[in-house]
């Protein structure tokens, strides 16, 4: 049998789907956007999904048969072939995508966490130097992450491994989306960084900071970026923080350095589009926090591929769940 | 060629040296002891090792050919196969023990960091249920760690990988060995009881426990057994001890199931022979800590092997290194 050398990749957001052919080098042959439409209810959702996918696979002039396989991130967890836990978009949980895909297209069909999956893409098309073993946060709304062993995704033994963002990093500390205190997803996160901002706009006494000039007495029009052009424009409040976040972000990656003994770490998602302002002052925490052995031999690295590392992950998903070679 | 079905396993510890041939059941078909000498430096140890597999494999009757392999266990990291970081045993950092061992016995040689190997043989011959991702606390004088993922041990990309002791619980807090603040050995190994003790202890205000009867005037004897004593005949402040063991152990555990969504945790090591005052008090902080998906999927139980495990796991290592099945 001929070796298929595409793959297709679909990237569920809560927003928009997202639909990629790559090839086995990870160069993206086509890309294309739809709606996801999560307000009306999974069956849309499905149909834009296979509507995207056939329109991608039209428009290159392939049938499903040609590719390697089909691949797809989604938030939540895929157990068993179903979607779990994706408490953003409501009737989406309990969802059989393995089976009403498979249905749909003559090609080998595989899911995952979105965030486990942009790690794939990182690992396989984004880094230069070669490693085995990566960990990686994703730091937007929330902060989710992805786990390399040996060259594969590290999936758990349920597909809900990975969960960085729920690692305790200051035990019955600030209260977290997940219900849980101190999560490092309620420091660090874009949603933790506008809740502390919030809560600063919101003191009555003490001096003004560039985040309430920013704001123009809105406390709720503060996002993560008016803290970090305050920051980076050496505000005082905006600079404090920072301190929080990255304290925080570091407790947290110094376990993963002692746990995984990673080459590499990278950090991606929205909030690291602040860059140095946050990756170096991680790097400066992570000594006070991290066995010296495998700190020296970790790298912390920005994620390269920017926010297409989930439907290109989803498709190298497919790459890998078809071939010995990881 | 026939299939070699007898492994022989070396522990390496600070006092003594364990030697056991092991069949592929897990069956101990001979465990013999001998003294490390640490105090006698490199080359003694060496000797003492080679002087004791060889008794071994002639009281069995047995050549080193006979083997699939040799596995051996030691404190510190295995880095091609050099021993490194093994800060109780000086003079064994840097000791090439696989091409040691290797010119020595004409069977394939193996190494690995003990905790990592005691966790290979609770997962293989310790529990019952089947598992595919664990995870192993060894809780002592200090506290080790083993991963295993997909059925084989987890070493990390340079033979350091589970050092859950180390992973950060309270930030800035309890000094560790290791020299950062706040990592779970600083709240939970018997080195840690015995430090908290020692300071009420020494607190010359408060009412007196019964720690303080137990070591008649002298915190230096104070043992986390007898920390446990107390606590089971209801001592407030040996229990107050166990809070401050247990919620920080779980603080931990929390994170090792976010992050690997395994099926099993273990807690082993001298110190988990207090038994269920810490276990079911883990339990009960767990939720507290944790998602609730992969902590409803995740059992935590005791180790089963006892302080044989180390040598048992390293004859494992020597199979799971020379077979294709886990």
């Amino acid at each position: 049998m001929k070796k298929k050398n595409l793959a297709l990749g679909v990237d569920v957001g809560g927003t928009n789907l997202k639909c990629a052919i790559i090839n086995e080098a990870g160069k993206v042959l086509l890309l294309r956007k739809a709606q996801t439409e999560v307000e009306k209810g999974r069956s849309q959702i499905l149909s834009n999904i296979k509507s995207l996918v056939h329109a991608c696979l039209k428009e290159k002039r392939l049938s499903a048969g040609d590719l390697a396989g089909i691949g797809l991130g989604t938030p939540g967890y895929v157990v068993d072939g179903v979607i779990l836990g994706s408490p953003n978009m409501p009737g989406w949980h309990g969802t059989p995508i393995v089976e009403t895909m498979s249905r749909e297209f003559a090609a080998p069909f595989f899911a995952s966490n979105d965030v486990t999956l942009a790690a794939l893409a990182e690992y396989r098309y984004g880094q230069d130097a070669a490693v085995r073993n990566m960990v990686m946060y994703a730091i937007g709304t929330g902060i989710g992450g992805g786990i390399i062993v040996d060259g594969r995704v590290y999936e758990g033994s349920f597909g809900m491994a990975g969960e960085m963002g729920h690692v305790i990093v200051a035990a019955g500390g600030r209260l977290c989306g997940c219900g849980v205190r101190g999560c490092v997803e309620a420091y660090a996160s874009a949603t933790a960084i506008k809740n502390m901002a919030r809560e600063l706009l919101e003191k009555p006494e003490g001096p003004k900071s560039l985040i309430h000039r920013a704001v123009k007495g809105e406390p709720d029009k503060v996002t993560s970026k008016i803290v970090y052009d305050a920051a980076k424009a050496g505000d005082a409040a905006a600079l404090e923080i920072n301190e929080v976040v990255c304290r925080h972000l570091a407790v947290a990656v110094s376990g993963s350095i002692s746990i995984f003994n990673p080459e590499l770490i990278v950090l991606g998602g929205g909030v690291m589009q602040a860059g140095d302002i946050i990756m170096n002052r991680v790097r400066e925490y992570l000594p006070k926090f991290t066995l010296a052995d495998p700190l020296s031999r970790c790298r912390l690295d920005y994620a390269k591929l920017g926010e297409d590392a989930g439907v290109i992950g989803a498709a190298a998903l497919a790459f890998q769940m078809t071939s010995r070679i990881p």
